[in-house]
């Protein structure tokens, strides 16, 4: 079983960081928009960004100064405007963004990270931002994780946080996660920030390594409508004030760590299917006996993307075909002899074949993973063998509702 | 300007073709549900079939009896249910269904291909369906084209047909075509089927080298939900009975023909994506710039296909931002500084930076465009330029509307 246990204080919760979340004016709706995240001292940095052709400056930014340097200090999230295809202007804006953090927290610019979220094409708005900064320095706090979580979401229907804490030698060693999501979810990574605090002493290239295989154990394997941002980030910064020895090689101590750094990825990353646009429920497909691990999460993140599975759902039907169907192009080859579906306990299809299982049943099974919103219930399981293979892999979505044509149909730009 | 001139009769205006469609009593509802067409001489068949890894016992028939010979005079298609995820006993009722044709056509049963549409996981209903087989000859008509179009459809709104003629030599030169779509509709097939009958003389490996090249064209360049089906299949036969020269290899004659191929099929394409579930307009991508027609068309077809760009356009909200996103994450490389979107006339974004528009005329512009269904106007155009490039490619889509999901939450398996 999981070799840590979950703690509060979200972000904050690791030692040595302080956050801080205002309303600086950003967004029309007056609620809070501007979030800051400070380590006491330079922690390691790593990140993961969008794979879009189309990017925001932030990330341009970002990747630049993590190809530069190893290490940062802050990581400043403005929600509003994307600052994407914004041109030259953009790049000036994210640049005197970060001099204005910099400044107020007396470190250098290039310490600083950024992120943004909001409508594409729209600038930040710079005065705003500028004149919110001293105010948001001054709120940063020890217990400041939930209102840096707050300042960073758009559509969400929630904040999303967690920590967990586990124990390398005899010396507590801390991981905090926050994330906003919702809309334009898909792997290759979501439209979807997500920011990650550690503890824990560790190499630049080892971190930046289980980043990189976390996020594709949990953002990467999630999807709400196929759609991914221009502004995906995922930065995760380790300031070693656990005191904990440095880990800078693979091996039990290392395991230990990208265990629980997934372990925060994943809960993130399935706090934003479940509040995906329109969504009722949490839908998880696991897929086992294919290939290998990359196999099995391709077909599972094919089912979970799937707009027929994902109405069938919706609407409590126990569709097994589009299961199959969605299965079979994922473009992973298996024998269809093999297949094997269940939803939740039921057993719908078996040597490729259905099977008669009690229909009102499954339906009702379904009726039930979708009430009850967050709690452990609200999830339906999706699992599906493919052969004989050893490789297992899981994705997450969530249902596709009327609300979700609603939300995205609105004139909102 | 287009070298041919579109004509009535559909897969039977070619010479030599007779067509029909009955009620056999597979669909619950009642209405036509079973079709033949038949050429009066062997002809050259080639197909192009699912990629999908679940595949229905009809399209295994057909792949495995084109391998074997490439002539075939009747194709069989039933409506109701899929006969895929049905195991061998499925793959019996395919090889009964076409011996039951044969028999009745006093041909070979290697002449005989399949197709089923419907529900997957359900067997053909084998005693309806030979039961209605001599009616089904009986019928058989040289003016039979519509009777065929409207017994392969599902849930389509409206039949799908087309006739074109050229003249190769001095002679005319016929091809018709007949298609079902609606849902699951996505590239790589779509679930879909189509039928084309042509009365050129043409060598098989030819034939099917131009169907390929066509179907990449058309059908595999519509997207109304991303789901590929286990069923999609395109048959096209060639009968020689316009008693043209053969054209066994690529030249003007060949090139005319296969122009005219790929109109049949993008016309019968864009009928299908018009008529995706739900749709209340026909969505077409244009790219150009790129550096060939495969990264053109891939761009296209993630930018039609995507839920964010299709719920803006049933929304008529000229959002520029979703195209812009889903171009960057079509997986092809290109500078964003050179992006340049039109929606029709308007020009929103030029060197990868948003433009001042007329906003309120341009989504009055997807207003009208959305309406008088089947006219030319109802045809929403997205250009796309990604740079210096020369490859253009096409893909064709459709909004998502409440109705997209209210068609596929119904409880219906």
């Amino acid at each position: 079983m999981a070799d840590w246990q979950e703690i509060t204080g979200g972000i904050t919760a690791p030692r040595g960081y302080r956050a801080a979340g205002i309303t600086a004016g950003l967004k029309p709706s007056g609620l809070p928009d501007l979030a800051l995240i400070v380590s006491d001292v330079e922690a390691i940095a790593a990140g993961v960004f969008t794979t879009s052709q189309v990017k925001a400056a932030c990330v341009d930014y970002c990747r630049q100064r993590l190809q530069a340097k190893h290490n940062a200090r802050a990581i400043l999230c403005n929600a509003g405007q994307a600052n994407a295809a914004t041109g030259t202007q953009g790049w000036f804006d994210a640049l005197e963004s970060a001099m204005a953090v910099a400044q107020a927290l007396n470190i250098p610019s290039e310490s600083v990270l950024l992120a943004s979220t909001g409508v594409i094409g729209q600038r930040i708005k710079m005065d705003a931002l500028k004149a919110g900064i001293p105010s948001l320095v001054a709120a940063l706090s020890e217990t400041g994780s939930d209102t840096a979580a707050g300042a960073i979401i758009t559509t969400d229907l929630v904040p999303k946080s967690i920590a967990l804490e586990t124990t390398i030698g005899d010396r507590p060693v801390r991981i905090g996660g926050i994330a906003k999501g919702s809309g334009m979810i898909h792997p290759n990574m979501a439209t979807m920030l997500a920011f990650v605090t550690c503890d824990a002493a560790v190499s630049p290239a080892l971190w930046q390594q289980m980043l990189s295989r976390a996020a594709d154990r949990s953002f990467n394997s999630i999807t709400v409508d196929g759609d991914t941002s221009t502004n995906d980030s995922l930065i995760a910064l380790a300031n070693g004030q656990s005191r904990t020895p440095a880990i800078i090689e693979m091996g039990s101590e290392a395991e230990k760590l990208e265990a629980m750094l997934t372990a925060v990825c994943q809960h993130l990353a399935k706090a934003i299917a479940r509040d995906g646009e329109g969504a009722t429920c949490l839908i998880e497909v696991q897929v086992t006996g294919a290939q290998d691990e990359t196999s099995a999460r391709q077909i599972a993140k094919t089912i979970a993307g799937s707009s027929l599975v994902k109405s069938a759902i919706f609407g409590r039907d126990p569709n097994w075909g589009r299961i199959a169907a969605a299965a079979g192009r994922a473009g992973v080859l298996f024998e269809q002899e093999n297949l094997q579906i269940k939803l939740g306990d039921f057993l719908l299809l078996e040597n490729g074949q259905p099977l008669t299982f009690d229909r009102p049943a499954a339906s009702a099974y379904l009726k039930q993973a979708s009430t009850g919103a967050y709690l452990k219930e609200d999830t339906v399981l999706i699992s599906v063998n493919v052969g004989n293979g050893h490789g297992t892999g899981k994705a997450w979505g969530c249902d596709l509702s009327y609300d979700y044509v609603k939300i995205n149909a609105e004139y909102t730009t």
